[in-house]
């Protein structure tokens, strides 16, 4: 590790929450170099839904390296990328009656969102954009400005203008908030707009996770979400929705807002997508709105990453049949189950257990004691992550391709070290 | 290609330029579904300096991918980055004598301008950055605010505040340019931040790219860059060189501005340094600047490629010795050459040869002549971009690597479409 | 008047509701060329507070211009600036135990209010700045950005940044509102400031009105503003009340906010305290924030007003007893019974009457039927004025020094013309 | 002096240039309470054109007042108003076949230009001005992005941004300045604006002073003037000139710019306009830009201001003759004469005369020199006041009506006391 500690940037993080060297990964474990094992319930961030070097993308992948494949193609044709595209409209897009051009961007989910917000301002001719607590969508200038940490936006060192913030749609609310999240200031917000001397601007774009991920696991309400999606459309601004990290799965279906009556303007992808780890980013874009682009307008030089389109091709086999959301939604309900029975343990703190699918977590109210649980896993050979405002809240999101002994161990793991931990404070 | 016209954005470009589909790649040929064979002087945008699959890289995926290694790490510990680090810093930074820390951000190169921008930002409590015209530096709102490009800066929506334009140091100007490049306007530029009424705040940092690649191949005098770093130093700012496209060894040095005398606060890296064309991007910093990080204030999910990891670790390797830069700067001459005669003999026209090692460009002074001399040499075989304002630069990136046959027989496919087209004019 | 039409710019306003020349003007009337008499309601904005041409106003400042008293001065002290000021101070300030600064600047309010916010900023080295809905704090860029309505932002053609909006403290609330002004969404909006992740930055200031006038006369319960103070501090941010309209008299105290238990950061005034219609501009500010300031770092060419100061003095004098104060209340209630009883007789129209002392206004909820009445108003020898949204509101503040028989002939007048164009409505 | 030292912000600044409180004051002099009397060389700051209480005006204000005339009208029409525009456009405009719109607002100079600079940015749809170095337009956010003085802009606490900063026009180019002033860096300017890849956008105006008051009074050529008119024109782009301080009659002409074949698209002035020295500010719109404003998109309380249209309409009769000019122009030349004398005297300091007609002023070089001769002339009984960068530079601004004795007696204080302080140095 001193190689890191000599030569690596201060910024690094997560080495610091684990502190070994990691060696191989395969589905839901990572070993490190000197052999430890450990149940993996971060997936590199949500990314590895589908597990370490899952055994299928890496026998294509390795087939096309093989071969010569293109592995690197800017926005030019290759055969690799058609089979994605092919498989993405019949996979998710048709059984969905859903029409969208797919825009493919530099390969992170902060560059989709900067892609998203700059076709909703081209679109309205407008510039403010309306983010929520606790949202996250990315680090680079125009995605932070819609990021709510504060710790991340102070970084910035410039303004982050142009974004009007307001309260999520969590429901329940979260513990101790006051904020006033849910329907009730989403009308006071809907009368701001309406109100010519609120001082507020008509808006370009409403942007939200369904399900916020890194902000702390708070899951708006579908009828919340519909009531954003008409005033975007009563004020003549877009819809948009950040599934990177919640969506390809992770909450039992593939989008984690299907099934909500939703149609958003643009859908934001990344994560996921790639299915092996490999970076790939991916808006879906209404028709009628992608038809402002021009041609390049916004460009990044690995917006074509062949590996990544061969391991999402694979990772699109998964949503032909009900198979891996069946059992996602089932594990959801074991882990959210684990996590009640932690809470309920300790019906005095007010211990919140939120989540869907296999994103669930346990909102201790105190980032040092989630601080101390993560630190006892890791220990105990499990890779828990906090999230939320200091770190608060931890959340479980371990592949779904998980087998039942690793996710049954992981949980016991985890609920043993919250109780000692919550014992103890 | 029905397939992406119906279901891909119409932002995609370069597919209309090379309106074709392509399956495989090797070295500097890219193959078609046809089977037709195309000799690639574009290389990715300047990422694949070391050739389409080039073997020992693809052996060590491959290798590392049968063996399970860890695919996604975030900025955990893997053996794998480990390695990379240790090549990095023994071949390239320790026999310049140069002490860097070394980040790793979201895999962009415009996410390594964000990252630098911040950290300018935050270690000097300043906002504003001085960039200057034809510079490329991203596409993400904060490295958009450095690009000089109106097509590009146009589609933000929004302003983009916080930095000053200055004349570049094109050494000798540009056919017809009249802004005054060079050293000249950088005194007056020394002088109006020296006044106090001039309405220059002090700044932040100095961009620049010391050839710009994208925004048309210019070449900065070593004179003019070590002023402006005097210049950043004399008023406390910081020396940035976005290294991005002219790194790695594409000028015949890894650096663009080794052996010049200068040593930036940050050197930005991405494109060339993951090898085998998967993305990753990385900054040098000075130990006393990247000192200002907390940990986890710029974060990115796919900051831990572990194949590039893998395959830019292959890619030190030719810097071990001397001999694939000496053969660069002989391949240089070569291309220089050929681009020069076709100038000599339209020497009424006022073509301009600008380049350094192996990016080499021909300006013809309008951009749709070099839209037909690109035509031409796609349908003979041959890929080349345009680059510059309105496209009227065709610039020659191919990989490092590439045979002496290929490169003569794409030379002579290039002078032959543009001394027609050229006559035809 | 076609001297006017030919020469003046299309963006004067107030002639063209009253489409006539003045020529003289007393108390609360004024004269045409054609001798046509008009009782005044609006009182040059709420800047006549104590008549047209003021007795002992002009005989002061006729003997000050006979005496060659010195009449610019900018920030040089002067006889008559010295008067004011201990004037000021032994009558206003030192009865209320309040200890302000007083700074003069350039004479308008919005220019009060631009030296209010760069001192805020200055003093926390914090940038935003909360404001409310339909508050009115000038025309100038700064100043702008507080201005909630958007007929005025939309004509500045840049972004206004740096402010954060949020509902008024209105109680009650407006006919058909649903911002959800009051004590509620204030308490939300600390709870947003309070959560890191709200996205919401600490702020350098809140500034309002505690009485609305341009806004639509919109009055704050003395337990919100209270709460808002509450806020700003435990923000570390400064309160300031522009009292501007409301302030010099206007609503039976001196300032509009007497007897609340605040103590504001700063206060703006303007309008009234020249006296007698010459302009004028003070900030009181706390001396712990006037530290802040550097000589000079705030300038205006007319921020000494010598005849404004004169006048000012004897202005003042009105508040050496409470007289003029007792019969400001008095007379509010009379004239808040008259537009009570517009409202009383149309009981389906949800007609609402705001205000405080002679500050009282008629809510119609509707601008075209506020606009005929101002007219009939207009033809029957009255001068009204719309203000609020759409111009929807008729506000009614005549001088406070009107003598009785005007303020019944002009309520007769405006009673009058509003149940005709209500019953015919 | 105690009542303010106690009482009056700690911003106050010229009262600590000139410590002793003024109570009368009489054309080109001002008298303190102790009886001493001050010549002044001042001015008002550039406002008292036409000397301390000028009988006519003072009669002519007097006479209003003891007629009740109106003295606040807003934008209504009155007859003091009528007279105003009448003089003005016989007096000024027709004899030079100008054709513009009058436009009033709020009182200072600082509102002439935010409401300019919003006009420009309606009329192009662009955001960017250009303004030059050493230029003041004013205080409140708008104006003062436009102001050069760091001073002045560190006060913001906010960005200033959508402002392009270049050289200006001085000819000769100041004592050791480097920034490039004149015409060559102007052609550098339209090359980058030409230049789609310059990062500059298209401006929506140029903004300047013919000549620089406050900034050091700086004296741009009519040929660099012309062709800063030519370049807005060919960008589409407004010319605005802010001829606040310099114009009035001021350098000799009407307005500064007068016989240099320009013609303006706006041209902003106050100060002078008001004749007396209370309030008063203009700007000149030309029709077809004049056409964009929607009624009332801009206000300001004290917009119509009648002392001033009165004692206003006086001042214009100094000009239906040219005899004030003409001995404007004669005694310009007596100051420069004077300080040249000064300058020859000390040949190696490189002392700097610039100026035109009764604007003429001393760069010294040195701002604690410069304060120390402003206290020796005050103390003297002369007021001078620095300007400039650091306060270097002395400018001599006496009314134009001062007596012969009067100006002479001041520049043989000035003289004695600069060439005392300069021998000693």
């Amino acid at each position: 590790m001193q190689i890191f500690e000599q030569h690596e940037s201060g910024i690094r993080g997560y080495c610091r929450t684990y502190p070994t060297v990691f060696s191989t990964a395969s589905n839901a474990r990572q070993t490190d170099e000197n052999g430890k094992s450990y149940i993996d319930f971060f997936a590199g961030a949500g990314v590895l839904n589908f597990g370490h070097n899952n055994p299928a993308m890496k026998k294509a992948v390795i087939e096309y390296l093989e071969n010569d494949g293109v592995l690197h193609s800017l926005d030019m044709y290759t055969t690799a990328k058609r089979s994605f595209i092919s498989s993405f409209v019949d996979t998710i897009l048709t059984p969905r009656s859903m029409d969208y051009k797919l825009q493919f961007m530099g390969p992170t989910g902060s560059n989709a969102v900067e892609a998203a917000l700059k076709l909703a301002r081209k679109v309205t001719g407008r510039q403010d954009v309306v983010a929520f607590s606790h949202g996250f969508h990315g680090m680079t200038l125009g995605s932070l400005a819609c990021t709510a940490n504060s710790y991340f936006r102070d970084a910035a060192g410039v303004p982050l203008p142009h974004v009007i913030r307001a309260p999520f749609g969590c429901e329940p609310v979260c513990q101790g908030c006051t904020q006033g999240c849910g329907l009730d200031s989403l009308h006071q917000l809907r009368a701001q707009f309406e109100e010519p001397s609120s001082g507020l601007p008509r808006p370009a774009a409403f942007i939200l996770e369904a399900i916020q991920a890194e902000g702390g696991v708070h899951v708006a309400s579908a009828a919340w979400l519909r009531e954003v999606q008409q005033l975007a459309h009563d004020l003549g601004a877009l819809f948009i929705i950040d599934d990177i990290q919640a969506g390809c799965g992770r909450t039992g279906n593939y989008f984690s807002f299907d099934g909500m009556g939703l149609s958003p303007d643009i859908i934001t992808l990344a994560k996921g997508i790639g299915g092996i780890g490999t970076p790939l980013a991916m808006n879906l874009v209404k028709p009628e709105h992608d038809a402002h682009w021009e041609p390049g307008e916004h460009t990044g030089t690995f917006r074509g990453q062949d590996i990544s389109f061969i391991a999402g091709t694979e990772a699109l086999r998964y949503f032909e049949d009900d198979n891996l959301m069946k059992l996602t939604r089932a594990n959801g309900i074991l882990m959210r189950d684990a996590l009640q029975s932690v809470a309920d343990r300790f019906p005095k703190r007010g211990l919140q257990v939120r989540g869907k699918g296999m994103m669930q977590a346990l909102d201790l109210g105190d980032g040092s004691l989630a601080k101390q649980i993560t630190a006892d896993c890791f220990a105990a050979g499990l890779l828990v992550g906090p999230c939320g405002s200091g770190g608060r809240v931890i959340k479980l999101i371990p592949p779904l391709t998980i087998p039942d002994e690793d996710l049954a161990q992981g949980l016991a793991i985890f609920t043993d070290a919250a109780i000692s931990r919550l014992e103890a404070a």
